[in-house]
């Protein structure tokens, strides 16, 4: 059974609030940190909730607002004091070189480790990160500026091979390997036993994926469909529609549209508006459409 | 009676902590705010302890380590969601430019402010703002990259004429001005009353002095005798003065002996090396040499 959790660094929007900071996300999968957004204070959340910032691996960056990267600066800063020296690839619109580019000269020598820019595509889905255990895609979601949405996945697992017909059929262990991946065994006397009697299927790939900042998106639902874990932004109460169309943003009500639409197994709301104290009446409008809806907070942990 | 206090909004160090937050202050003046020093999550902090960012004047960077000026994208990009018409000008070491520059390029016609740098001198004391009532200016400290203390001080308030010497004297609406500002008055039969007869003196002057980050540096001491309050970094205890040195940090003795020179009325130290959870020992090893020491926490309010 793998590790496949996201924890919520900050589920706020543009305006820092005393409740809800701006947006980040750390998605583990075995242990290896994806950071997903990057507001200010990020860094200081990650202690907050003793997540391990030695694992972090890469950080996937929506889009360039200042909300969802101003954490950027201090959290290099900070890997950079504590002796980091795997490259550091973060996932953005190629424009956030106007941030890191100087940060970078200005660090100079003292920093202990490189920075890699790797463009995002705002007009098409593409693979951005590729491991034999994970996958990663970006695809375009619709707000006022170039911004993308991620599909972190597992790849499905090879198959589990029945130990006790290793030895009823004496399999030598060279044949492992690919009979896990799928193949039958053919024995020395040209007796061929089917791969599905030597084996079970491997554990099922999960899919989580993160759809913030964007407005009601329908178009975004094949990219989306099935995955066990959705996070869409739902800044707005159905009674704001008409703020939430001129800003881009969804309401709760639309974020269950499409979490209903794509057949997710779960959705999770967030990057609520500044004007909201109480969340309990967008959950509450989530769930008419699509029960199983939860509100994110920060220090909460999703599984998948 | 003016108003002048200094909320401490940060009073750790390079390495963030769950305790205490990178470098910030607030000072208040009658109500106009000025910053010093600008750590991550200080905008964040500003919200927490409810003070008011429309009173934001203008803001003081002390030098251009990440932790004292990492705050600045967020608090600008907010100050400018919320509007903000008033220029702001920061007044830092020129190379400031680096974050500041990019930033107001990237965010361009949605500034709805302006942004001025004010360079400091890094080698000798100099009068950076001054209104009516009110004068800051700036010093070297000494640290590892260009560092400047701060001085706030209120001017000395006119004197306060006695109400029944006008009736007595019969002294003319025109003449109380000067009379304020020390002149005698001369009467229509050529009579003189000494301003000492017509006035008493104003307000004391308060002066404030801020000091971080600096080595233990006792050429200082002319720029800060007998301030009202000192704040002076005391990174570390005196068990690790060697470090304290290679880093040109203080110990919190160091901080007291400096208080102590300058015949300062009262020490604050802060900046606390994140090495420390408890700090109850700082403040002794600062008592032992002057008693009149406190400690600095995030949200404490330190009244002149």
């Amino acid at each position: 059974m793998t590790k496949f959790e996201v924890t919520i660094l900050g589920c706020g929007s543009a305006m820092p609030t005393t409740l809800h900071n701006p947006p980040s996300q750390l998605v583990d999968i075995n242990n290896k940190l994806f950071m997903i957004d990057c507001g200010e204070g990020t860094q200081l959340q990650m202690r907050r909730f003793k997540t391990r910032i030695g694992k972090l691996h890469s950080v996937f960056i929506s889009h360039l607002h200042g909300d969802h990267i101003f954490g950027l600066p201090g959290l290099i800063s900070t890997l950079s004091l504590l002796g980091r020296k795997n490259d550091l690839n973060i996932y953005a619109h190629k424009e956030i070189d106007f941030l890191i580019a100087p940060l970078a000269a200005y660090m100079g020598r003292h920093l202990t480790f490189k920075v890699n820019i790797i463009p995002l595509n705002p007009y098409k889905e593409e693979v951005i990160f590729e491991s034999r255990s994970i996958k990663i895609s970006s695809f375009p979601l619709n707000h006022r500026i170039d911004t993308n949405g991620f599909i972190f996945e597992e790849k499905e697992s090879p198959r589990h091979i029945i130990r006790e017909m290793i030895e009823f059929h004496q399999i030598p262990f060279t044949h492992i390997y690919d009979i896990k991946n799928g193949a039958d065994f053919v024995k020395p006397d040209g007796e061929v036993i089917k791969n599905d009697i030597l084996t079970y299927s491997g554990n099922p790939a999960k899919r989580y994926a993160y759809c913030s900042d964007t407005a009601y998106a329908p178009e975004i639902i094949p990219y989306i469909a099935n995955v066990d874990l959705l996070y869409h932004e739902a800044t707005f109460a159905e009674s704001e529609l008409l703020r939430a169309k001129e800003t881009y943003h969804s309401t709760a009500r639309q974020a269950a549209e499409i979490a209903k639409e794509a057949n997710v197994k779960k959705l999770v709301i967030g990057h609520y508006s500044s004007r909201y104290n109480e969340l309990g009446f967008l959950l509450k409008e989530a769930i008419t459409v699509f029960p199983e809806t939860e509100l994110a907070n920060e220090g909460k942990i999703f599984e998948l």
